[in-house]
This record gives C-alpha cells, sequence and structure tokens, in this order.
C-alpha cells in the first residue's frame, strides 16, 4: 500500500502506536499541538514543522524574510495552542547549491527578528545540500511554569463555550491571491498568509484564566474544531453569522467570486486560537485575551458527541460540518 | 552570490552570527556538536540532523529499519560527543504520495528499536507530502547531571593525548561497495555504513574520566581532527600506523584498488569519537571506554597552532594533512 492510499491520518495513527512504547512515561505524546515531556517542576513542551517549496510555500510569493518568519511562527503558534513559553529552537535548512545567499540569510533574518521578539534562542541546527525543493524545519522546545499543565485538545466538556482570535480566511484568501497572482490591492489577506502572528500572549493568559481545550487553527475552522472535538469525546454547534471573518476578504471574496464561507471555515494558517471556555471562566478567558489587545469572539459551544460537528446558519438551520481539510498525501 | 559559491563553513559562519543574539545567554551555541543551554542544575543539549534520499542514503542501499536506525544514530551521535544523555526526539518525514507505506513503517520501527534502547522518547514529529525526494529529519534533546559540564570541541590543550574510539574507514568502504553495486563479501563495512553505532556508553564515560576535548568523527578523521584543533587554537601530530583500520577494510581495498589511507583518514560516518585527553587522565579515559567493551587506540598528541596538523608517515616523515571534506553546497 501507498501512503497517498493509506492517507496522512491512518498513519499517523500507526506512527503513534509505533513509538508509544519508546514514550512511555510521556505526559503528552504524537497527537496534540506539541508534545509535553518533564515532572510537574517546569514541564517542557515539543514541537516540529517542516515547511516545502512547492507545497508550502513558493519562493516568490514572499519576501525572504518572511518566509523565516512565518517557518518559526507556525511552530510559535503550537507553542501558543499549549499555553507554553517558546525558549530554543533548532533550525534546518536543504537547499540546492545554486539558491541565492542573500535568500538563505534572509530566511535567517526572519527567523532571529521574531525569535528576539518571542525570546526563543535558536540554539543549533543542520544545513545540506538538496537535489529536492527548499526545505526549512524548525524544532522548538518551550515551557511551562512549575506546577502548570498545558492546555490540551481533550479537555472540553458538552457546555463549554467556544471562543476564537483574530478573524478568519484572511490566509485562505490571501493563499488565492497567490495562486492567481492578484496581490494587489488586498495587502491586508497577503499579510495574513506570510506573516502569521502566534499568538502566544494570548495562549498563555487563556490558559492562565482556566482554558478547558485549545488549538491553533492552522488546518482550517471546522478541521481544527474537529480535532478538538474527536480529543474530547464531543460534539459541537457554531453560529455561522458569529464567525469573526478577516477584515478586507468580504470585498476580495466578491472581486474575485469565492464563496465567502468556505474560506472561512476550511480555509487554513490563519493560526488564531481556539478555545474551549468553562461557561464560569469564558467571560474571564475573553477578558485576559482582550488584555493581550486581541478580538475575541464566541462563536458557539460544545455540546454532546451525539449533536455531531453543526453550524447554524443565519436562518437557524443546522448544517453539519463537512469532514475535510487537507490531506498531505493524497493529491 | 549563490550558496554553492560561498560554502557551506562561510554559510555557516554568516547564520552563526545572525543567530548569535537570539541566544546570547545560551552556553554552547552553532558550532560544537550540540547546542548547551541551561543552569548548572541539569543542563540540556540540543542537536539535529537531516537524511536526505539522493544526499545521505539511497533507498535501495539498506533496510528501511536500518534507515530509520541510522537516521537516529547519527543524532545520538552528537550526544555522545558531549558526553550527555539522550531523552526526547522529534522525527520529521516528507515523502511522496507513492512512497510505499512499509516502507515508512519500516523506518519508524528502525527509529522505535533504538529508541527504546538508548532511552530516547520520540514525542512528536511532522509529516508533510513532498514533490522531492524522501527526507528524515530528527532533532533530539538530551541531558547533563546537575553541576556537569560537556566536553566541547574547544578544551584540547598542546600535550593532550589523541584518542580515537573503534576503527575506522568501515563506513566509507561501506559507501564505495554501495555505489559499485558490490556489497557481497564484505558484509561488515556495509554494517558500518548502515547501522553506524552511536558511542553513548564511551562519550559519557570519558566525560566522567575527564576528557578534554571531543567530537564524533562524522566528516572524516582529518576534518573532525581540524575542528577540534580550530575550536581549541590547537595544532595536532598524529601517527598514520597507529590509526586502527575497519577490520575487513584492507582486503576490500586491495580487491578493489582502493588507496586504504584515504578512506581512513578522510572517509566519513564511522561516527566513532575523537578524544582530546590530558596526559595524566589519559589512562583512565581509555580504561573507561575499554570497560565499555569498545577498543579505544591513542593515534597522537595535540601540539601547539605552529605545528599545524599533520601525520607522521611508518618511515617517519611529516606530512601535512590536506584540508579536505565534503562541502554540501559544492558539488
Amino acid at each position: 500500500m501507498l501512503v497517498g492510499e493509506l492517507g496522512e491520518e491512518a498513519l499517523l495513527d500507526r506512527l503513534r502506536r509505533l513509538f508509544s512504547s519508546t514514550a512511555a512515561a510521556i505526559s503528552v505524546g504524537i497527537g496534540d499541538d506539541a508534545a509535553v515531556t518533564g515532572p510537574a517542576a517546569g514541564m517542557q513542551v515539543w514541537t516540529t514543522d517542516l515547511l516545502l517549496e512547492g507545497v508550502h510555500f513558493r519562493k516568490d510569493w514572499q519576501a525572504p524574510e518572511q518566509l523565516g518568519h512565518k517557518c518559526l511562527a507556525v511552530n510559535l503558534s503550537d507553542m501558543a495552542a499549549m499555553g507554553a513559553v517558546p525558549r530554543y529552537a533548532l533550525l534546518t535548512i536543504a537547499c540546492a547549491g545554486d539558491t541565492p545567499v542573500d535568500l538563505i540569510t534572509g530566511i535567517c533574518e526572519g527567523i532571529a527578528s521574531l525569535a528576539a521578539k518571542t525570546g526563543t534562542a535558536v540554539v543549533g541546527g543542520d544545513t545540506t545540500g538538496s537535489p529536492g525543493p527548499l526545505a526549512l524545519s524548525v524544532s522548538l522546545a518551550g515551557e511551562l511554569e512549575a506546577g502548570e499543565a498545558p492546555v490540551l485538545r481533550s479537555g472540553a466538556h458538552p457546555g463549554d463555550r467556544i471562543l476564537v482570535t483574530g478573524r478568519l480566511g484572511g490566509a485562505a484568501g490571501g493563499l488565492r491571491l497567490s495562486q492567481q497572482g492578484s496581490g494587489a490591492g488586498f495587502p491586508q489577506l497577503l499579510t495574513a498568509l506570510n506573516t502569521p502572528v502566534a499568538r502566544l500572549a494570548e495562549g498563555h493568559a487563556a490558559r492562565l484564566a482556566g482554558a478547558a481545550a485549545m488549538t491553533d487553527i492552522s488546518d482550517g475552522l471546522a478541521t481544527d474544531l474537529r480535532h478538538i472535538c474527536a480529543a474530547s469525546g464531543t460534539g459541537a454547534r457554531i453560529r455561522a453569522d458569529a464567525i469573526p471573518v478577516s477584515e478586507s476578504l468580504p470585498e476580495a471574496a466578491e472581486r474575485h467570486g469565492w464563496e465567502l464561507q468556505e474560506l472561512v471555515i476550511y480555509g487554513g494558517e490563519d493560526y488564531e486560537l481556539l478555545i474551549a471556555a468553562p461557561p464560569d471562566k469564558a467571560g474571564r478567558i475573553a477578558g485576559a485575551i482582550e488584555a493581550a489587545g486581541t478580538l475575541v469572539t464566541d462563536i458557539g459551544q460544545m455540546t454532546a458527541a451525539a449533536t455531531g460537528i453543526v453550524m447554524l446558519d443565519p436562518r437557524g438551520a443546522e448544517q453539519p460540518l463537512a469532514q475535510r481539510g487537507f490531506d498531505h498525501f493524497r493529491r
């Protein structure tokens, strides 16, 4: 059987089982935004993400510094989703010998700039020549305060409010513009795609204020909400008209004939946080996120698993959220 | 300027400078076998290595389990070279959708098996589809006991004895056999190439016994000795006839017309340890390595920098060791 026939989720299940014996003493292993190790006296949080030319980016879609920013930011976002503080990063670069030095140093300048802003030390890495596409991989270790536990995907309960930071769909809009080669006029969407903001302060504040479950929206709202529901054994009901839409996205969607809801619900790479908040703590969590200067919106609530994952349209009709999302191996 | 024109060493120098500000508080940053962070109460050691199809391996040269073994082993070897104990690993796999599932699970079985043997927990990772070659990247974090310091490349002094574990040239011989498609008859050389042993117990014992400087021989004896000399500000004088040669290598070299010394001095990937041992501790260090069941050989001594890096041939003639070694970006 080929990887593309098995699919990404099933492959991950196999690898999870394979490595479970090596990680028997690990607090949180493969399957959350990040892994968690160590005793209560200062747990460590671990994540890694690879950006590959032709899959995750194209060289001519952004400045090298933006690409560097993004390859660290996507890892920082995993850290944010655990409510952890980033500390140490390792960087791997694979590129062809005919790659301009300025491209590589530009990428590294983008990484170094964001690293400095977030208190992340780039402590080492690996470089190698490659006959294939440019590959940028960051591994990141972070910390939790002594005695503190990370916020997992599995902690949600029916009745929890569902909060989301920022606005959605912007990165998906930016991706379509880039693919069409028509970015002019909507710089905000390109910014959303190329220089996503990891919600570190917001994730940390949400954890301290009592968030029950949390993930970052990297695969799209529908898919990432499904991740929380699957891990928590719940359903969810969200209101379509409550979902905060990226500001210039409606205008861009109208001009280009895109279906707006498709981008907002199924578009990935916004790197906002999706939070399940116990009803008695939802106000405090929202307040803590707003105090960090970031919009936060209540878009619905967690339900019993039997409800499934559904969206209420503006007329009050329920529609199930489709199980879609990007599979890296099926093309 | 292109990366291939600048060269790997010069590129690394630029990246080191770029990231130095982010890692100002780091004990050991980019440029040793691994990075070191944290207070004396239990330092952490960090390393990452990428294996790329067509650059570091070919799929038909070894079993999937061997490939998995190797991609963890090369990282464990960096840990060994610091005298540290491996703890947590992150694994990144990039492959095409038409990759057989058995290849990926076989690789992961090889990783899991070696991880279990070495007390390493594979806590997470990333998988992605790729239009390019199969890429396997491991990031590894290890630990030092509270109050203990790692063994760096920079600690050698003139007069230190130069010790090497195991035997050299086997992996380079195995590589030539694989390239020629003529592996039969010399299984030991293929084993040296495909399932290298990270000298974890030996590195740990050497550190406790007082090793002054240490590195693993991944780039070849000449290049890795040069790394220690450059970091320590010394020269070195080694004896050609003292260097332990991989057991079946002379026979293979004779049969295939290879220059034996070329493989032993400049061949890479043996993953043995190269140690600078203060004269009064050399015996104790050698004894500790032998107690781990591993051959250890005194091949010469560190000298003043003015001597350069030289080898005495069996007739007592001195020849400088050429500055060679693999540059990943120049082809």
